[in-house]
């Protein structure tokens, strides 16, 4: 079986419609060729009992939990205390990274800066030379910061830790059906083909195609074998395209 | 009190990294114009039984819940039976939207097609002229389609459903300060302002600001209070603008 991740947003300003959230489709495609299935995203506001509930929920019933946001030096940046009351640890200003924060910001240094060295009892730092500011993993759980280009880039870090499994396979026919004609065909070829999911995806004013159905799985020749049973069923003149290549 | 509501998101497409999520910041945003409070954001698999637990927990919690995606007529597509479920009601085929839909699809009507035609027990329908297809409610859930021109067009149907109260109001200054330094700032002008919420987000490699402090409320003349008060505190060569206007 394959692993399973969840993913907690952080994030008032997402709720609040200010910002796109724009973490978990990256996050998602990163976990999908990693072979890890993601099942389930929460957005959650910036309240330090929600987090720790959720954390604790979504800890114990995923191998892996990233968090996104509430990492910075202000008020509203509860997760790293969330994560550690979630496991029952308490904080500790970790010297060596007080120390790089003050060298970092010099005289401009404020409690605000330094609590961001408050890190929950055996939590493990994961660094790099390029990547020096470290991303905390407690249990299961990788704290990651919201902002887009730090989260990516922070994202490496963890994906030498997470270790590579074979990677999730996505095979797609771009057609120019009407989904409730192919319903009973869809549900068909997904039942003749264990470990594919068959998934149809209806596209409104596009030119090219009006469903777009999608066949994944783990294994590269059964869901391949599935594209193809689905392939030799459908009218050809149908057919827009399928991507076959494995 | 600001009434609260949550969304479920139904979408392996958006699990899987196929798809980037495009309703909950549209959605976000109306509410919030609206009013209503989004406190919640959970997307999770086409898996009924799934979708079930999280409507219970998602009902019982908020005062509304939207759900997006799920309603087609192919095999993944579980939202309504779940709806359904979720409340111990059964499905029954509703007759005139049956009528309906064999009408538009005529002689390639199928089985998949009328499935969409299968109703809650004591689900409301609704509709407008120029928004023939219905809007399922079901005690205080919304099902909306994942589409998202079609989740924005029957989103109008729900807001005439759910009713104006006072829009909640957002201000912002946006500045060259470093978040470290005005932390101790934003939280002594929250804690002073109740029924504010202060938040403060870092923009990296910005030419105009570096940090942006958002004040959130209900009450327009306690938001312009917050932002003048930490205006007035903040040394004014870093400040780079103020949205001020109520």
């Amino acid at each position: 079986m394959a692993r399973t991740a969840a993913v907690l947003i952080i994030g008032n300003e997402i709720l609040s419609g200010k910002v796109q959230e724009a973490n978990v489709a990256f996050l998602a495609k990163s976990l999908f060729d990693l072979g890890i299935a993601l099942k389930r995203v929460v957005v959650c506001p910036d309240e330090e009992s929600t987090i720790i509930e959720d954390l604790r929920a979504l800890s114990a019933a995923h191998d892996h939990v990233f968090t996104s946001g509430g990492v910075g030096p202000t008020h509203d940046d509860v997760t790293v205390p969330a994560v550690a009351r979630a496991f029952g640890r308490t904080l500790r200003r970790d010297g060596p990274l007080a120390q790089r924060i003050a060298d970092h910001f010099g005289t401009r240094t404020t409690e605000g800066h330094l609590r961001m060295a408050d890190l929950p009892e055996g939590g493990v730092l994961l660094a790099s030379e390029r990547m020096p500011w470290p991303v905390i993993r407690l249990e299961n759980v990788f704290v990651l910061p919201g902002v887009p280009e730090i989260f990516r880039a922070k994202f490496e870090l963890v994906k030498a830790e997470l270790g590579a499994a074979a990677p999730f396979v996505s095979r797609a026919i771009y057609t120019r059906c009407d989904e409730g004609e192919i319903a009973a065909l869809l549900e068909a070829v997904e039942r003749a083909h264990p470990g594919v999911m068959v998934g149809s995806y209806p596209r409104f004013r596009d030119p090219e195609y009006t469903v777009k159905i999608t066949f994944d799985g783990a294994d590269a020749r059964r869901v391949a074998a599935a594209l193809d049973a689905c392939l030799d069923a459908l009218p050809s003149e149908l057919v827009v395209r399928a991507e076959r290549e494995v």
